[in-house]
């Protein structure tokens, strides 16, 4: 019973996130299904389960996301990616690498870094051909003020404040190791990386920034809202559409 | 009745292409009606017409596509920019800018150059994110012979090899200024302007350029299939997904 690491990339629009849920499509449940199909469907094998770096919520993308899954049958890792990315045509989903893993490994415990980009698109016009992929902010942001707030995010805390009511988390503690506001052309681009994040964590951070980038807070604002420790002291969640993990390290 | 410029961006994917048809939503018909609903609709103007630089094919996509129009109605051009974009949503079409035009401006005829850019994705899985945006291509292709190619399709040609054979132009005869290739990442780009294209152009010399690029035809076989002014002569018409309508210059 093979344990394999694959790499996926999705567009998240048509999902309802990662995690198996009763409502809709996930996609974890469309990744099981093709990986089931594969083994041979419900007569030969039981559903696989397989294991996640993040659960990415409705509408986020990934283009690095890393999970794990144990298989009844030891396929070759390169025909497991060929068959798969078969299997989940014509869903925008792709496995883009598959490996065999120690049997010990675990794509959601053992990450050491998770990287997430968040495009803004900063112009008065809406978005046309990125529609789904950036946030729309049709009021002027300052990049530089953004950035500047951004560092005081930067380090080991209580982010309460950037946690969604819903988080299953144990600890509101994090270490934020990186968070980067640069402008791109007409986009905002929001880098952040830490070993793992609160439930909306980046959202909540960005949300917060812009509030800095549209001139309605200061740097201060930002350092009285992290140092609240309530979610109510931050800014507002920021929209799914701009989010995407881009890579996890171990 | 003063004429206006407008600048659009659309996602090509949901549309049967620019030009009106009966058979269902094209962009022209999405835009009109959005402008219309700013006239006051059916009972107090007719429906305006527009005239693109670009008749983009169905699933061809547009950063920069260049209108004229002409309206009944007076309006401030930042205040139709505002009332379109309001009007045109949730479609994935935008109207990035709009100015006064000279009542003589003519957005196709009066074009100098169009700009277009291919995206080829060439690796071995499918796209995930990016479906609808590039060509996938899994086997690998040599950009570099790919370039050296594309230079002999530069300059003042009859493009027939080129052309579909619904192409309602008057003469094959086609200046075509520039034509790059280059990688970026796991991607292949292909520039190509020229004051005009003959329907198709672009994606059959981009069809033909891969037969180059997986080393099926060498440069003295596109020299053949360009001098044979013959469609069957050249490489197949690669899809529209990889297609784009970067910039029109005047």
């Amino acid at each position: 019973m093979p344990r394999y690491r694959l790499l996926l990339e999705y567009n998240g629009r048509p999902y309802l996130g990662w995690q198996r849920q009763e409502s809709g499509a996930t996609v974890q449940q469309a990744v099981e299904e093709a990986l089931h199909a594969m083994l041979g469907g419900p007569e030969r094998a039981p559903m696989p389960e397989i294991f996640a770096a993040g659960r990415t919520d409705a509408g986020v993308h990934a283009r690095g996301q890393v999970v794990h899954v144990d298989l009844e049958k030891d396929f070759p890792p390169e025909r497991l990616l060929t068959g798969l990315n078969f299997h989940l045509r014509p869903q925008p989903i792709a496995v883009l690498a598959i490996s065999y893993a120690a049997p010990d490994f675990n794509a959601r415990l053992d990450a050491t870094a998770r990287h997430y980009i968040y495009r803004i698109l900063n112009r008065h016009p809406p978005p046309g051909m990125d529609a789904g992929f950036v946030w729309h902010v049709p009021v002027p942001l300052d990049a530089g003020a953004m950035q500047s707030a951004a560092r005081h995010l930067v380090g080991h805390f209580d982010f309460s404040s950037f946690r969604a009511a819903e988080c299953q988390a144990k600890s509101p503690m994090r270490t934020l190791s990186h968070l980067a506001v640069r402008r791109v052309g007409q986009e905002i681009h929001v880098e952040a990386q830490a070993r793992s994040f609160l439930h909306h964590q980046v959202r909540t951070m960005v949300g917060t920034l812009k509030l800095v980038g549209e001139g309605k807070w200061s740097e201060a604002d930002v350092i009285r809202a992290r140092d609240a420790c309530d979610r109510r002291a931050a800014g507002p969640t920021a929209p799914a559409d701009g989010l995407c993990l881009t890579r996890v390290d171990y």
